[in-house]
């Protein structure tokens, strides 16, 4: 019964990608605590550049600070 | 004072119903808990098919095991 | 499949009634769009009340500027 | 560490109030608590105004009973 | 700079276990989308029994009603 | 009508800091968008050192890899 949110910005992840991180994140509760996959919700969220903030920046502005350091 | 959020999986939820979820969450904590409503806040989240994942598979995957066992 | 996630203050609410809350949201989204109940999952989170703002201050602090207001 | 959430109605906030949100949120943590601003999430969610509801009401038709009353 | 929520219920789940979830998240994040590990946050919430339900029932009931069925 | 949730690991934060975070985050709120502060929400979550992961370890872990390298 375990429900799993996975937030990420929206850079171009792919439905197999997705398809992997849902059956990672289900597999990883069934070794560790033995949970049952059909109860296990996995549930992604894309999280837009403009939206996702670090470092007091919205990412990619805080990602050129990094690279021009 | 209640936060609700409800997250479903984006297959043509009307508005409709949407405000009937809004209105049903919210009479439901007026009725048990004797809440305000003017304080109480709904959100509801669709997500898409190919990020809500259940028994390991994107969900669509998993419907078809369903029906195909 | 829904996910259901009620935020409410912790102020006594007793088993009975986060039973009453479970099966009330459980009932709304099949009422409203023929959800599975056995896929359906509710969550509640009590929050202390220091932990919940509201008008800038919290909460106790708020409430008590709406009985001396 | 902190991770801040803020969610709004999508009604027409731009990018650099984002920022502003992004940067007054990490600025917060750190005046109050000395958090590291390169380890501080803020992340920005655009509620659709039909999956907002506050007193029983999607948004928008709350609105209108508080104009109109 | 992924953010992963893991809700489970509240039975016991020891800290090598947390760990070990932590670590799997994590891992999991990098060989998918190759993210930084460093700007990965990863936070477990362990939910009461009573506080979780499913089939319109607090867990623990739920539970009884599939061994008895 | 904003939601703001700041999650922070349970480190000894006073009431009168979350009562600064919860006056910060809608202050910020009215600034920059003109919120209404009587129906802005600020939910703080304080969570277990053990709950919280990141670089693919508890965040104690984590803490002792930067001071000791």
């Amino acid at each position: 019964m375990p429900y799993v949110n996975i937030k990420i910005t929206r850079e171009g992840v792919t439905p197999a990608q997705k398809a992997e991180l849902i059956k990672g994140a289900t597999d990883l509760l069934v070794k560790v605590l033995n949970k049952n996959p059909a109860t296990t919700v996995v549930v992604i969220n894309e999280v837009e550049m403009e939206d996702w903030g670090i470092g007091g920046l919205p990412v990619e502005e805080y990602r050129k600070t990094l690279t021009s350091s």
